[in-house]
């Protein structure tokens, strides 16, 4: 049976499926291992010690009166407890280890949960008159959606366990109170912030009980009719300006963008509507387009935490919340299960090692709110909102417990399979099994482009190994057994009859390269940015040489003739660097380093476009 | 005695002196006095229909009883019909007409007033218990400062009038109340939003009453100390993270820096106290120098309507706010009276002419709130905060009425003098006398930079006649009575015993110009601005020729070979109009209109900065 975030029922209009809970076991050596390995033992760990500090957990006891005082943070406070019930889950399924917050935490929910399923902390004690009235801003939906989608990590990762039942039934009651009040006997009404329609839908896959996917459905179609009020700004805010399947472009929020549209995908590949899949596919490239950063950031303004226009991707004032970036991973992961194009398993790569990791300091116990691809001064490293410097913790705290529940289920994203066989996306040192087919996977990517797939296990069948070669990627070579293939962009597909101990060799040439954005960013003309392979670099102050350092970071300049020169270095803060030469005082080459790792080494200035120098005497 | 707004004591210690109520006289045709005519006859009737619809003025007729119903708009709404007060009383002194506002509010007032002289409709009705305990959001006193300053007006403009005899009396026995609560004798307090303070020093002004300085004084020194609370975002907010006198840089929401300083220079000139006109003095510099746009306009970031970073200034998301480049054009009046800088008068006149003139349409019936330097789509065309059309009224009424009480004074900015003779600081036709001195101005600026001035009253003795050469000017002529003098940027001083028939014609060359901005200046990069003497130019969608009108409007590149060129058309949206060569499909040239006058041929999109055809090939 397949595992992990967003598996389609058997029934599902849907090309790929995620492996078996068993089919991944990725070594700890690589990057994405060490992540997950990180998370388990810090990051889990950590946000359950916050979630006491800061009430969230104590807003529930109040419930329960096992603890009195006012109730402590925003309104919408449960879900991060949801979201670490998730990820410790998730965390119990991969390595078997149990967080002590697990057991307690769901005793704790059934506890606090009304006979008839309700389950809020914010309006079950002080706001009980205005229980489901305001829907527009409650987010009572959304608290029930993470509180579901717990309960699904519960179910796929340890089936028999009690605490796991427990949470599914608390899960079920809230469900079955939705579908009594806003199924199709009920009113109508959507929630402001999407969510509860992903979360619906997974419900379904694990109980098989319909009505949660028809309610999914129904919440997916009636938005878009002005059920939530609100002037031009706030319903395009919410995504209540228009249906999903009429809309041309994302547009509001960008989280709840990404999740309603995740949501739809996940009704669409349920139900067979290739109508709304396809709906979603184009917005999907409204995102992509014109409104995703080179880090796979989406979220253009502070304002409303919200897409700009398109091609208003501005460095400094980035939003690109670390939920976006999630929301963006999630939403592409179920894309490429529905189609199997290698552009969503591209954009899940650029996101992940770019956007998205850079949410967490190298010692996981920090996070970004925002990650923006310019800082000026790098003063107010504490402000969460313009930062240089990761917190412990946020006044509203959703991505610290996103990324923890993203990390802990993070191995199941990378691989999938279907009938022919095997599909390599993210590639990363381990094994992988689906059915009869298994391979080893050695490779020290992203820092190294040299991939090994070597057979572990084959039927006597032909079947099929499918290795993604990414779009950044030109002059990819292939290997069997020693023999060159042609390879090409998107999805190598190798059918043959395949015997153990065969090995294919991938390499794809990753040379530091600098890249210029579409013409139409007026924010960063005249600017290059540093990447090699899937990783985009940056230079901050940290990493500037002694004599740059006194500096005003905007006066640096690209020398139009330098070249990026990769550097490694088992011993710097990470194994690959890049320098290129300055246009300075002193003429100094700096040293790039990967975006995701900026901020590790103390705060200050950053910038990922650097500006060449020649555009500077373009005056006239 | 000195008329208009700021006006120093006979003991302030100030360089120059606003000229008498009679002093300046601009004759119908010139620009400037065609804006003040359209305020009198069409904007200020426009804004008193939108108190009585908008239900500012019967939010005052609860207080007296002579309404029921719900307080509308914002807690701070009575600013606006205060400042539309101060208009209509500006106006009386202007031209001598009688808004039929003036005497029904200015009985209302008094009517409202408790009798310990608090004022405050929102507070009076329905807050009584919360009345001076939330100053960092109340707006109390920053709503008592714009009582104060209609004040001010009625008593400069109509000295014996009885309407005008009663506003006084109402705002002194506001601001006596102020007094004992806030004066030396009683606590500390500040407002979270400056204005206050250049209220009550002007107060100062027009009563001889040294305990309205004294607060001021005592308000402007208490802030920086933490009296608001709030953290560290939230004190740069509203400037109370450091004392004036020992700030760097300006920060925070911008109105309220701005006024802030205004209020600092007015208690520093009428004190003496010339160290904190030289903080204020640094302070204006770091607005001039790193945070403001082309347009004169201040603000970068929408979120708090702050201040950004050094050099942060996106075109598209520029807040410059219109009430912004108001408090600019204030502060740099004030500044000017009292340093006698050429630098000040500069910044009058750029934000005068571009950043502030596009507040409001060419029919004086429609206001932007925020004024950026380029729109992507226009789609949103009625969306305030993100406008390509200008809006009757706005949910924060701010902006139309600070234009009307701006406006309908505009005249009294023009010209100053002091015991050497009189001095032209903004260009129009007219008549200026100071004392025994008098000029007429003849000039067709902004459109044309050629100004003759006569002399048309000269007592025996030698007296000094200074021009202000614009900074923007190379190749400035003066010739008196057709003998050469040679120009220089700043103030050219002309001292001599005048007769009158003597005739100064100076000429501003007006080439039509490309401009970069700062290296700095990273949102610009690759772009350059259309000017032509103090004004900036935009390109329209709305003035592309039909060929253009079907591309994306981010397609459009300035040909790098192209001249800009001087298109006279007095039937036209503006007199002189620019027309350069597009890179485009079509190669034909596109008519760039003064960056004021944009947005009143229809919404769409528009862009002051433009891109260079060459940076679009910089791709490596």
């Amino acid at each position: 049976m397949s595992y992990g975030a967003a598996v389609p029922s058997s029934g599902a209009v849907t090309v790929l499926q995620p492996l078996p809970r068993d089919g991944i076991a990725l070594r700890p050596d690589g990057l994405l291992a060490s992540w997950q390995r990180r998370n388990a033992t810090t990051t889990l760990p950590h946000n359950v010690e916050q979630l006491e500090t800061h009430g969230n957990v104590d807003n529930l006891r109040r419930v329960t009166g096992d603890v009195t005082g006012a109730f402590t943070g925003f309104w919408f406070g449960d879900t991060d407890v949801h979201k670490t019930l998730e990820a410790a889950f998730w965390e119990l399924g991969r390595s078997g280890t149990r967080s002590p917050f697990l057991d307690g935490t769901t005793a704790l929910l059934e506890k606090a949960q009304d006979p008839d399923g309700y389950l809020n902390s914010y309006f079950q004690v002080d706001h009980r008159d205005r229980q489901w009235a305001e829907l527009d801003n409650s987010h009572e939906m959304y608290c029930a959606g993470h509180l579901i989608q717990a309960a699904v990590a519960a179910a796929r990762s340890a089936p028999g366990d009690a605490a796991a039942q427990q949470v599914v039934t608390v899960a079920r009651r809230f469900a079955d109170l939705l579908v009594r009040r806003y199924g199709p006997d009920g009113e109508d009404g959507i929630d402001g912030h999407p969510e509860v329609e992903t979360a619906l839908v997974e419900l379904y896959r694990i109980t098989g009980h319909r009505p949660y996917l028809a309610l999914a459905a129904r919440l997916v179609e009636l938005r878009g009719h002005d059920l939530l009020g609100g002037g031009p700004r706030r319903r395009r805010y919410y995504q209540d300006h228009s249906p999903v399947r009429e809309a041309t472009e994302v547009t509001g929020h960008v989280v709840r963008q990404l999740y309603l549209l995740a949501g739809a995908v996940d009704v669409a590949v349920e139900t067979g509507d290739s109508p709304l899949l396809a709906a979603v596919e184009r917005l999907w490239d409204s995102a992509h387009d014109s409104r995703t950063y080179i880090t796979g950031g989406q979220g253009s303004r502070h304002t409303d935490e919200a897409y700009g226009d398109a091609y208003e991707l501005p460095p400094d004032r980035a939003y690109t919340e670390t939920c976006a970036a999630i929301g963006s991973f999630q939403l592409a992961w179920r894309l490429l299960l529905a189609t199997g194009h290698a552009r969503y398993a591209d954009e899940m790569e650029r996101v992940l090692l770019n956007g998205l990791a850079a949410g967490i300091s190298l010692d996981g116990t920090a996070f970004f709110y925002t990650n923006p691809l310019q800082i000026r001064t790098g003063r107010d490293g504490s402000n969460e909102y313009a930062p240089s410097q990761r917190l412990p913790w946020h006044s509203c705290a959703c991505c610290p417990p996103n990324l923890a529940r993203l990390m802990a289920s993070l191995h199941t994203y990378t691989a999938t399979g279907d009938a022919h066989g095997l599909q390599l996306h993210l590639y990363a040192p381990g094994s992988f099994r689906t059915g009869d087919h298994a391979v080893q996977v050695d490779t020290g990517y992203p820092w190294d482009g040299r991939i090994t797939v070597t057979v572990s296990l084959a039927s006597a069948a032909p079947w099929t190994l499918s290795l993604r070669i990414p779009a950044w990627c030109t002059g990819a070579r292939l290997a069997v057994n020693g023999e060159p293939v042609e390879a090409t962009t998107g999805y190598m597909r190798l059918t043959r009859t395949w015997r153990p101990g065969d090995r294919v060799e991938l390499t794809l040439p990753m040379p530091a390269k600098t890249v210029t954005a579409h013409p139409r960013v007026d924010a960063v003309r005249g600017t290059v940015a540093l990447t090699r392979g899937p990783l985009v670099y940056c230079l901050e102050h940290a990493g500037l040489p002694s004599a740059l350092k006194g500096l005003v970071f905007e006066d640096l300049y690209l020398d139009p003739a330098a070249v990026p020169e990769v550097v490694r270095d088992s011993e710097a803060i990470a194994p690959v660097l890049l320098r290129i030469g300055l246009r300075s005082r002193t003429g100094e080459p700096a040293t790039a380093v990967p975006y995701f790792l900026w901020a590790n080494r103390g705060p200050g200035p950053m910038r990922v476009w650097i500006p060449l120098a020649n555009t500077e005497s373009e005056k006239r």
